[in-house]
């Protein structure tokens, strides 16, 4: 970890820990966040990435004004600090929690949203900046930079209407914002990566299909590993069941486990993203119930908390890197002239984002047609996935970083604009944007008609069976023992409906096979509670 | 963080982050230890602390042969690593998890062996390292480093014993062992670091006065800013009540409090360990009746499970540094040498443990003889806690690298002689008197006569009330609910018996003033569940 300046304040203090200043500084703030975000909470306007940024700015003000336009820093970013400690608790917990259910019911058209989706924004992104960035005066970018600049674009960041959402009342919605969301970093953050190694020197018709060759390559083996992590520790907690003699060690196991699998995805160059989050995926699939009562409720709290925090830290850095005068005085852009990029940028990620957002969604409803799933995606819902996706967040800024400067550093005036610019973006679409989230939906979606325009238009009577059947299998604040209920409710009820036939052999190979290795309730026959 | 060599391991392979092989490493190791340490549960003979060293040995075997004798490291040690990150969890927890009721019925006699007891120690082990040390011919420590020595090899670790005591049948023992432990590492810390103030070139007949007056301003000044910071953090979550939004958010000001009282108390040179422990009192005694069911169970197993990870990485640590050749290389001792150093200082670790435990027992079953509290420290049990405090742990070892190495490295002969002795002594207490305590426990109370002689010599009949007033008010595993009720009986039954008129009297303004303020339940009138 590096640390910043804030030399008033580091004094004689603290001589033998000097990073015990910032830390403590760091600590008062994310609480203030923590106690302000929760005064907010019913506010439904400000959500906690924004009131992160604006505490944030108004730290970084502070801090400008004490150290005299010295420094507004607190942290100096650090590229390992993001992709090896906040990052993955981010994304272990977005697998961890995701409504399997839901996602695997949706999975085809969720993956065709996050990877054909970031293909086609991506592009879009690429090729417009390429274009107009050079008619606004805006020089000295390499064809890897485009395509990095594309990738760093397309990450998403949905939490913001994921808080206005409800998933009782729009499930499909909710669950197709959430999927699209997650895959969407990962596919960005392999592509980033991908488009890292192309050989822009021997460049030929070959190098898209390398590129795509590639990023095959990158996400099946980064899935595959996280499957494997997540079977392994559930095969291991349900074989030793370390309950028997302490909830402790269990526990221990889960986190170092889902850790591990995100360093195993860094050490054989892989995504680490793709890995924790499918380790996620099963380790909540199987692994959870695998443990005892206290460690599962446990569990899920902890990495919801720590995911948080991350959160929280990764906003409340944006904020104070907002009044880095270092960074604007570098640049080669005037202030006018970042606004200007900044706005191009903003423009090229909604018109990517509804090249592929309408498109696609035809396309799968048009490819539902026949099946008697009832589930359509309205022009309105369209509108809303779409308008979910134009926030950018910390992936964007992590991705930027990592382009753009030598830890959280550049001399250089065009890597330093291209800094700002998306400083700019992700403040702009997360303020601006996310402030209107809330009055979108209520507009597309009245809170009482969205009962029904929710879930399908097929249905009559509202309350219906499948209502009950589309609830989350493990909602997050209830008991587990709640959870084990519901589920058996909803299975019995799915299973009166016909279903994909992929899904329906899934879950009978799951039952067969896996459940009875790898834990995991038992769907027919389950002991009462 | 600094890492390792294992370049054979690194390749090119993660040239990108270079501390994802070690921390993979690490990580995978253990996972390994908990695994084992789960298998052998059973066997009391062997405790976790033993199986991380072995584990860490045979792990520092396999590196040295691998990197054919160059290391034997997976990770450098860090003294920052260890006092920032892995000591705050550990005492956090201590506090957190402490029976708060034993602990305060005790609190004169846990504070007289911590507190005048490190002293004794510290005494006799200086003087006596001074005095025969040169006899063995180890020679070129300096006063200051005597004086180090002593306080260094007066912090005791006490878990082993733990692991093996009854609480419920010997909660007087129990209570002091666990309680002595505790209070003893923070005078040791407190204490190192009065003697690093020391000015030896004045050295004159106030030095000794100076020591025990800087020693009192750190003790006092720690305690207070952990309770300030505990009541705060209680304060703002009985006022804010978190839990009516998020549960995250009540978890995560806990964890974050608690780490911001060590930083605050290293930010103005105090004793983060008293403080972050005296915050874990107070917020397991206020704070955790103001969050939720959920977020309560929550935040005990991750304290413990931090905790538990901290003190396993610490133990694995000591196991691969006790092959480090370079340190053996550079040391001025042989190895005879190093084995008689280490002998003569784990003799007088026995004399000057005796010397404290025996005369103030004797001493406070004097002060306690009229008083009609029932409860003698009998003879069997004074060796017992003689033994409990044999055993030296993680704080010595991290003692010995801040005052003899550089972060973790010396090239200093005497120095590294010393970091080795340490090693060896850690290593042998922990192993040799670790394997010996079950034995020596169970020959000193058979089990199920300890039943009787544990609590009381007055008691008549057994399973009496008072047994039951005794247990612990808040036991680990157990639902806070069940907790609530046995605090009820335990309550209504300890009303009944006098008590110290102290404790009475803090009871009543706990009751009238503080609780009502920072939370927790009222003693009198308590809802029906």
């Amino acid at each position: 970890m590096g640390f910043g300046i804030t030399e008033l304040l580091t004094i004689h203090l603290a001589a033998e820990h000097p990073q015990v200043v910032p830390i403590s500084l760091f600590i008062v703030i994310l609480c203030l966040c923590l106690i302000i975000g929760h005064l907010l909470e019913e506010n439904r306007w400000v959500n906690e990435s924004i009131t992160a940024i604006l505490v944030g700015a108004v730290s970084g003000t502070v801090i400008l004004l004490i150290s005299k336009g010295k420094s507004s820093h607190i942290l100096v970013f650090d590229e390992e600090l993001f992709f090896i400690y906040l990052l993955p608790p981010i994304i272990f917990n977005a697998g961890f929690q995701v409504k399997k259910k839901k996602f695997f019911h949706n999975f085809l058209t969720i993956m065709s949203f996050g990877v054909i989706g970031v293909f086609i924004s991506t592009f879009i992104i690429s090729f417009g900046s390429w274009w107009l960035f050079s008619k606004l005066g805006f020089k000295g970018l390499s064809a890897r930079d485009y395509l990095a600049i594309g990738t760093i674009f397309s990450s998403t960041d949905t939490v913001c209407t994921l808080q206005i959402l409800h998933q009782d009342e729009t499930p499909l919605l909710y669950s197709l914002v959430f999927g699209e969301g997650v895959v969407n970093d990962a596919t960005s953050v392999v592509l980033f990566n991908a488009v890292q190694k192309i050989h822009f020197e021997s460049l030929n018709g070959w190098t898209a299909l390398q590129v795509f060759g590639n990023f095959l390559y990158l996400f099946s083996t980064s899935t595959i590993l996280g499957i494997a992590v997540g079977l392994i520790t559930s095969f291991v907690l349900k074989t030793l069941y370390f309950g028997r003699h302490s909830t402790t060690r269990e526990l221990a196991i889960m986190v170092l486990m889902a850790y591990l699998s995100y360093m195993l995805a860094e050490l054989f160059s892989l995504s680490g993203i793709l890995t924790v989050f499918f380790c996620g995926v099963l380790m909540s699939h199987y692994a959870s119930y695998n443990v005892t009562e206290s460690s599962r409720i446990t569990s899920r709290h902890v990495f919801a908390m720590m995911s948080f925090i991350a959160e929280t830290f990764i906003f409340l850095y944006v904020g104070t890197d907002a009044l880095d005068l270092t960074k604007w005085k570098t640049s080669s852009l005037s202030v006018g002239g970042t606004l200007g990029v900044s706005s191009v940028i903003t423009l090229l990620v909604s018109l990517g984002r509804a090249a592929f957002v309408f498109p696609l969604s035809v396309l799968t409803n048009f490819m539902n047609r026949h099946t008697e799933r009832s589930e359509t995606i309205t022009f309105k819902h369209q509108v809303i996935i779409w308008w979910a996706g134009l926030m950018r967040g910390a992936v964007s800024i992590a991705l930027a970083f990592k382009q753009f400067t030598y830890s959280g550093v550049t001399l250089d005036p065009v890597n330093a604009a291209m800094v700002t610019n998306t400083i700019v973006v992700v403040l702009f679409t997360t303020m601006v944007f996310g402030f209107l989230t809330k009055p979108l939906v209520n507009y597309l979606l009245p809170h009482d008609a969205s009962h029904n325009t929710g879930n399908s238009d097929k249905r009559t009577e509202p309350g219906s069976p499948r209502e009950d059947a589309t609830l989350p299998l493990l909602s997050f604040d209830e008991s587990a023992s709640t959870n084990f209920n519901r589920a058996k409710d909803s299975i019995s009820l799915l299973m009166e409906q016909p279903v994909y036939t992929i899904h329906r052999y899934w879950r009978k190979f799951d039952d067969t096979y896996m459940r009875p290795i790898f834990g995991g309730p038992r769907r027919e026959n389950q002991p009462e509670c």
